[in-house]
């Protein structure tokens, strides 16, 4: 490389470390927001995190960003850029590009907007009132349609949703994922029926019996334990905190997760440590050399989902990690557990049930929810589906693959924040995160047969280290259909997700 | 006021908020580090801390903010503006050319030191070995000399010193406070003589018994009700972690505070909530309408330190909170305050003793801690004293004013960190906090002559509210000087100071 060209990239590293540490800063402000700030800062804090967004957003939309990166491009010297080094000047060309081309007013109306459609979301849902809602979510919809049409331009993709898609799934388009979601809605609802003719009704009341908070903090603990993520030594990297929707946030070396605690709900706090443990072993496992840098970051929200899905249902919910756990769960909350044999317990966190709200899903009905979401989101940006036939459609739907009656907007279609903050395009990676990990979970098992059996030892090692070594190492150096696709050598397929979905529950429910 | 004019004072506190609120942004990842943040996150944190001190530096130095005020002192109208409006563009300016003058090769420079400085400093002291520290100290005080000549430039001060000293006490210098230091330490040698010549010794060991930190928890719980700071309700604006050294830090209506938890000197942390609780209320006090302005601060450190002060001893160790309090103590703490009876243990919180370290020292003594490194920073800086010469200089002091002999540097000129990070000018506020409390103390009196007896009722809203409208209502509309004569109509006085002590211990010691 010239020292031109050199000096050109190094200037580039130079500002994208800039903003990841500005970043990284944001996280922290508003990690501090959701679990420790004193209620009367709030005011203060929005100032706060609004100026943090203004800095962040200056800095993206840098013009001497642009002449760095155009520079680079030009170089007759960049076409022998490595892949690492082609890989960076792309995601901050991305970068770059969608910053600059939304109009600033655009994105101050959209976040005025987000404010206010929140604010009236948690009232109308309350109130299960969705024309009190809808001219808010309306308004929300024409904001990111605009954005779309825009979007669509800079990221060259075929239609305005894919562009948004792309926001969360680079590269994923309405196309793909609708003949993924096909075939993944007819494998949920084969799995599901079959569960449903069983006729087994596992006994759930043992999940429900009070243990105190102070004694669940100890699974969490024994939970971290369990898949490494250090919270307690010298050298930790991470702690856990209380917040009513648990999440995952920060940095490499700083990356915090939280839970939340319920006397009769007491697995729930169990299952959340392990999937945002989840998230956070990827945070934490990106590659040292890339730290500050473009590619050093997830490949992408599936991707992240993946991860902490494996963690939480493939391995949290498998046999072998109960086998190991329950002896020990026995010891710590005494009472409540006494005399429950293995394979009630088992069944218990295993229950599959269709219901009416998401985040309350089994591992078999989750995807429907989601598939419902998707559908209708596509079809809204389609032009095909209007603001005042949601309801109406979502209801449908939910009659129709969950089999299911919604009997009021509120748990229907106002359940989730995330239209209302103007995330279109989001919901689909939740669901492609159990594709994906259904894929990784095929190669884990070709890579090391002997993974579950370490499981049950409570050696969580080879399923980390090949996590680590396949996905996490990889940080966001592949868009995520190509880190699967380098990761198993096959495209994106459902068939490995269904497959373990029918084994699993086939056991368990007899089939 | 013209239009014209309007704007620009508009535009100037626009400035101001957004360094304000970018400020408050920097205490609250500043807290993180402290009490929340994972050890391993200590690399990224100094960087996220380094950049936004950058930002910060750039807004602070930003050449319209210069043209801004430029503008605005030049207006015929300018002269019309009231007292707030004034004080405003003065501490803008001020701020501005502080910042400006110093060439930032110093300021990085500085920073740089700093890290250093404080780094062999604490090896040096572990090993108290002087010689180690003394290269760093010496360049550390070099560069703070640079900036003091031309800070004393800047500012119109007669010597170096006394630009250093303005940072932290505006307008105080060396000449007045050598004036009232030479009158303080006669009159705490006296009291502390008189002390010692009575030969009472209070029976310290009801303080060493070892109280659990679950207890000792509801100990500040209990402080923090008595004096009215909030970190509970759903409107409160604080909140109290743990630390090895307790601090205040936060602005407006989001004040946070620390305290240290040690099983067997279990009032220690009474007196730190106390102590930081009194900062707090000053900070959360400051009038809701200058928020974001210059002058929605504090007056100095000095003045900061006489409400921390004031609450600790004045009120924390006076004999009517005592008389409330320990019934109360003893309810929580149980068996170590069983039968221990009210003289004793306000004796006991009250010893005067002569000692070697300073954040360890009583009421009267602790003056004398503070005098010595005054009279020897002065001399510094006057080049009357060398950096070889320190620790001698600081021994033969301790031997004259306390009578006590130093044994190695680690505990003698070793023992703070303030020298070590570049802080000279900060100590004198320490002791001019005791003074203004003095004064503060003597016109309360007058004012409201009930305020004792409604302490010994648990009722601490007097005290409070007559801080509130005399000191904390001021914000920064004066000097501390200046805000001491306002309040209490009188120059500069010791004598307050010396009369409350001399009464006090007067009657614990009898003389």
């Amino acid at each position: 490389m010239n020292s031109n060209l050199q000096k050109a990239y190094d200037e580039l590293l130079a500002k994208s470390k800039e903003l990841t540490i500005l970043q990284s800063t944001t996280a922290i402000v508003n990690w501090d927001m959701e679990t420790k700030m004193p209620p009367k800062a709030l005011n203060l804090r929005s100032q706060q995190m609004a100026l943090l967004e203004l800095i962040s957003h200056k800095m993206l939309t840098d013009p001497q960003v642009g002449k760095t990166l155009e520079g680079i491009e030009k170089a007759p010297g960049y076409t022998e850029f490595d892949t690492v080094q082609k890989r960076n000047v792309y995601l901050a060309r991305k970068a770059y590009d969608e910053a600059t081309k939304l109009p600033e007013s655009l994105v101050f109306d959209t976040a005025k907007q987000q404010t206010i459609a929140v604010g009236v979301w948690k009232k109308a849902k309350a109130a299960k009132d969705y024309k009190m809602f809808k001219p808010e979510l309306k308004k929300m919809i024409e904001l990111r349609q605009k954005a779309a049409d825009i979007l669509m331009g800079v990221k060259g993709t075929k239609t305005p949703y894919d562009a948004l898609l792309d926001d969360f799934e680079s590269k994923m388009t309405a196309d793909k994922i609708t003949k993924v979601f096909d075939e993944m809605r007819v494998g949920l609802i084969d799995v599901m029926k079959r569960v449903e003719k069983s006729g087994y009704k596992p006994d759930k009341s043992i999940l429900s019996r009070p243990v105190p908070i102070n004694v669940q903090k100890k699974i969490s603990d024994a939970a971290m334990d369990y898949i490494g993520y250090d919270t307690k030594s010298p050298n930790a990297g991470g702690r856990l905190d209380e917040t009513e929707h648990p999440f995952t946030t920060g940095y490499y070396d700083d990356v915090r997760i939280t839970t939340h605690y319920h006397e009769g709900r007491w697995v729930s706090s169990l299952y959340s440590v392990m999937h945002e443990g989840g998230h956070a072993l990827y945070d934490q496992n990106l590659p040292q050399a890339w730290m500050y840098q473009p590619i050093g970051s997830a490949s992408s929200y599936g991707i992240h989902e993946s991860q902490s899905r494996f963690i939480e249902n493939m391995v949290g919910r498998s046999p072998e990690f109960l086998s190991y756990m329950l002896p020990r769960l026995k010891k710590i909350v005494g009472k409540p557990l006494r005399g429950v044999k293995f394979a009630d317990f088992f069944a218990a966190v295993n229950v599959v049930e269709p219901s009416k709200i998401r985040i309350e899903a089994d591992e078999v009905t989750y995807g429907l929810h989601i598939i419902i979401r998707f559908e209708m989101e596509r079809d809204i940006f389609a032009g095909r589906l209007t603001v005042e036939e949601l309801p109406q459609a979502w209801n449908e739907k939910y009659d129709k693959y969950l089999g299911v009656e919604i009997e009021n907007d509120g748990e229907g279609v106002m359940q989730d924040t995330h239209w209302a903050s103007g995330y279109y395009g989001y919901f689909p990676s939740y669901a492609l995160g159990n594709i994906y990990g259904g894929m990784f979970l095929k190669k884990l098992k070709k890579d090391d047969p002997t993974w579950k059996k370490e499981l049950k030892k409570g050696n969580f090692q080879p399923v980390k280290n090949w996590m680590i070594e396949n996905v996490h190492s990889k940080g966001n150096l592949y868009d995520p259909a190509d880190l699967v696709k380098e990761v198993t050598g096959e495209t994106l397929k459902v068939k490995p997700f269904i497959s373990y979905l029918e084994k699993k529950f086939g056991k368990i429910y007899g089939f």
